[in-house]
């Protein structure tokens, strides 16, 4: 018998896991131009059913790598909330609808639905034009972090070793390679294999939930089937969600009794299958007709526990995201969102520590932002949970859950569970301080979407357009009204303090070059007219292109934009916001204070070597 | 030597040059699943210069055949036009500014610059998917129409015979073949083959105009470089545009005395060229400086005149479109959008003639709407050129042209110039009555943009996108408020009406089907409060689909749509507009004379045999 010949190969990061959190890892860091590789045991991607709503925040992220438009083309977008209740003739009625996304700031104020073979294939053509394919039917059977301090603690080491196996070889053979990565990232799912090689626990309760879902074209009377419908009947409580290609698909949380085999305390599919699942829809949905017009197109049961990994990293080198670090129950329809955020947060900082340009410290804020995150998302789930699956307040059961009470709590969750409100608390990638000089530019959460127009052409743009995943930090400086002049001399000192010799702008520039645009995009929102206004007098620093600046006036018929000063809380003095890569606030200063900037910088960031 | 070899074909139309006009007319024809083929004898595409101007009505016609969104993807918008004149202390001076797009109901209220071969590769692209090619290298070489009556008037024969040639056989030796076509559309440019064979005269003045143009990249320090800029200076007037990839385009009108050899009368090379061109641009521009950083991309110099053909088709089986019927000055940007709408205008009506749905009648109203159309378009190029090219008024000359009386003709003609003024004559397919019905969707003018929800999930659509080119009539059934007793029994009737088995929903819907959508697409438009709607309670022929109910309500947010009828001119006693596939409206009647409907259609179209 031959030696299996063992191959070893070198990558800066490996994905383990082509789910949502791996795909937008793999994609955003090869939009980063970071060598990367990702894996995944599966031969082929999902085609149907699982995971699919998506929510006005991931939208906003999907659009910031430059593939919104395909998602929302492709996408069912979800305005309406209907909410059902035991009606007193039986059965059941509405008591009311609401929006759907209670965030007043939300760009795209809707969810969308798709299901997840459709949003993996929307990353996984991105990828592939960047260079980058799944490797499937591959799987990791061994990983070892190197025990060398010095080896750890420099970035152009690879001290993670990952044998590999390709589970389809022509010859039957293993033909094992063993990958020496920089970076490990973990997105296999809930029963993670890269989380249980390290030993990280889920912590939680045991206890767990069991849901049944089914998906079909339905032949109905209910008024609301193209609202996300939220229906408490006296049969229990389901939930209705719309969806593309006249779907729909109904999700039921199921007592234990009716799906689990009482001797072996297993799922028994002898007990609950496709008919049976319709079947309960059909009850709770009552008096209204639901009858399947090309049958169930898919159905599946799962059962779930609402936990969160006590740790999402290893000693920053290998790290877990998605379902492998937190589950949660699927009403809130959060689980794919909080995944692929999870990517979102991580990619740009191994980016920013494998180009040299970030101390490893900053990767310590994604454990620190996203397992605090992930911590709320169960507290919220647990709370709304609690009200949805509760017996609603009827003549007979006055104690129940009423649709006061229940509109009121969807509504207060909904900053949470559009993704919008989602708050990164200080640390060195978010300095806590003059908040007040842009009060609605909140440190910690992402830049609202406002209009501004161009100065040079009163083109209007969303500043989010300015803002995409692009892996530099964005300096947003609000100048105010440059024509006065006391104003402008403020500006043209700040200006002064920017140029300094030993500022992070000059310092943390790339080598030889003049360019101050490879790390940091200056973008420049003054105070003016569009029919007046002269972007020619605007500081050179603050346009290094004529198209980087921007005048809070409405476009040429006066319908976009306009009072985005006040929108976002900045006085007629200015300021100047940093944003992160990821789109989220990272420091403010007021004009004169520009200096303090480089505290910020010099936290985490590099000079070029 | 061999005998050459003579190959036969048959198609239903053949189109000559894919121009923006042909390409237009082909994409549109291969949208509708005719047996379309175009030639050209050019070996390959434009790739640079040429026209590149998209008026804002252009761009929703590019929306409606679904090209539009990659088309406001590459062009460059042009929002604000800035107006220069003679200053008092030598050169020019900005005099105000002013939006570039003067149209209330414009959707896009931009022009949109994109050279021409960007333009051409999208309805290219668009072709190509739909399995249609430019067949490059071919020219013809001889075209006969039929004298036969009986043939003539028959729209199963083919009654046009081309001769066509390719240029580029790889034995060299010409194999000729004869296509044997149901309809040619001649879109050859403006030294039109077709138009020749056919001894169509050119109407107009003999004077002709003298242009050049140059494309460059700038260095500058004109403050209106990427605003459309209409330059009156003592040196003359120019036309500054802006363009993509930070590119301009200047158009300058030239005296004969600088361009022709007054020996030959010909354009003299030697005396304008690149470097000429660029010295009158940097004279009419001082005393800001012009600077091309890497040379001059692209010129031209151009001889037009103002004319029209005195036929747009022979006996409706042989079109002209584009260039080869009208020729007009640059200044307004009017060529290439008059041309692609020439090709919108005559597709559908081909495309319903071939499927046997409307008689050759139909074809008529081509020549009635698009020549008026024409020459419309060269009295205003007439007034608008001489406003433009006329001697600024100054101090020494004081009866020369003000910048109030230019800006107000520029505004004035607005309308047209944006291409929504459009209006079309009555006709066969414009019923001119009830317009009071719905005072603002103006019989033979296009539908103006307006946002609705869908009843069934409260997603805010924008009228136009279902609307599409599809080459169906779209059925807008205003009717009110159906929760209010007397008008429910109003549509009630009016529902029944439509039903009859003589009237022309059934009488000329597809046989041996229920369909009525095969021609007619209906789109019902209800008074209501998403809060509250109830899709189901529409009449089911006003719903062939839960899509296709929309009410005049805002989106969740409150910020998109709401007052739609009042928009429109729709009382709450609602009304039946007919809109045409081309997107104008064809007809009106109040819900109680909808029978008269009848007329309308039974004025062109046929019942299945």
């Amino acid at each position: 018998m031959p030696v299996p010949l063992v191959n070893h190969s070198e990558v800066d990061v490996l994905i383990i896991g082509a789910g949502p959190a791996g795909l937008m890892a793999a994609n955003a860091l090869a939009n980063a131009g970071v060598n990367v590789r990702i894996v995944d045991k599966r031969s082929a991607m999902v085609t149907a059913g699982q995971a699919d709503g998506i929510s006005p925040r991931t939208i906003e992220v999907f659009q910031s790598y430059g593939i919104g438009e395909r998602l929302l083309r492709e996408g069912c977008q979800v305005h309406m909330a209907a909410f059902y209740n035991p009606s007193s003739t039986g059965g059941i009625e509405r008591t009311g609808r609401a929006p759907d996304v209670t965030a007043p700031t939300a760009r795209y104020p809707f969810e969308l639905a798709l299901h997840q073979g459709g949003i993996e294939a929307i990353i996984l053509d991105s990828m592939t034009a960047l260079g980058v394919n799944v490797e499937r039917s591959t799987m990791p059977t061994s990983i070892e972090l190197s025990k060398d301090e010095g080896e750890l603690a420099d970035p152009n080491a690879h001290p993670v070793r990952v044998t590999l196996e390709r589970l389809d070889e022509e010859d039957g053979q293993p033909h094992p390679e063993v990958v020496h990565a920089k970076f490990v990232l973990g997105a296999d799912g809930a029963h993670s294999w890269v989380r249980k090689m390290f030993d990280i626990s889920m912590d939680g309760e045991q206890s767990d939930f069991i849901w049944g879902v089914v998906d079909m074209v339905p032949d109905t009377d209910f008024p609301d089937i193209r609202n996300k419908s939220l229906i408490h009947s006296n049969n229990g409580s389901c939930l209705l969600v719309p969806r593309e290609a006249d779907r729909i698909r109904i999700y039921m949380q199921l007592a234990d009794k009716d799906v689990l085999n009482p001797t072996t305390g297993r799922v028994d599919k002898e007990k609950m299958g496709p008919t049976q699942l319709l079947d309960v829809a059909q009850k709770s949905i009552h008096p209204y007709k639901l009858i399947p017009t090309n049958g169930i197109n898919w159905w599946t049961l799962y059962i779930i526990g609402q936990r969160v990994a006590s740790n999402f990293s290893v000693k920053n080198r290998v790290f877990i995201a998605g379902d492998a670090c937190h589950t949660h129950s699927p009403k809130a329809g959060q689980g794919m969102n909080a995944s692929m955020n999870d990517a979102h947060n991580l990619a740009w900082k191994l980016a920013l520590v494998i180009r040299g340009w970030a101390d490893m410290s900053l990767l310590s804020t994604y454990e620190s932002e996203r397992r605090k995150y992930a911590r709320d998302l169960i507290a919220f789930d647990k709370e709304f949970s609690t009200l949805f699956s509760g017996k609603p307040q009827t003549e007979e059961n006055k104690d129940g859950v009423s649709h006061e009470v229940f509109l009121k709590a969807f509504q207060t969750f909904g900053g949470f569970s559009s993704g919008i409100g989602v708050h990164y608390s200080p640390s060195v990638a978010v300095a806590d301080a003059h908040q007040s000089y842009a009060s609605n530019l909140i440190i910690g959460e992402r830049v609202p979407p406002h209009k501004f127009v161009r100065a040079a052409d009163a083109w209007p743009y969303e500043l989010q357009d300015l803002l995409p995943s692009d892996f530099r930090f964005k300096l947003l400086t609000f100048v105010g009204d440059i024509t006065d002049a006391s104003q402008r001399s403020k500006v043209e000192s700040m200006v002064k303090e920017l140029e300094r010799p030993t500022g992070f702008l000059t310092r943390y520039s790339t080598p030889n070059t003049t360019s101050k645009t490879t790390r940091f995009d200056i973008i420049t929102v003054g105070l003016g007219r569009k029919e007046e206004v002269d972007f020619l007098q605007y500081p050179e620093l603050l346009r290094p292109h004529w198209s980087k600046v921007l005048i809070d006036d409405t476009d040429v018929t006066g319908s976009l934009g306009g009072q985005g000063y006040s929108y976002y809380g900045v006085g007629p003095a200015g300021a100047v916001v940093v944003v992160r890569p990821d789109g989220y606030v990272g420091a403010i200063t007021p004009l004169e204070r520009v200096g303090e900037l480089d505290g910020y910088f010099d936290s985490f960031m590099k000079a070029p070597v």
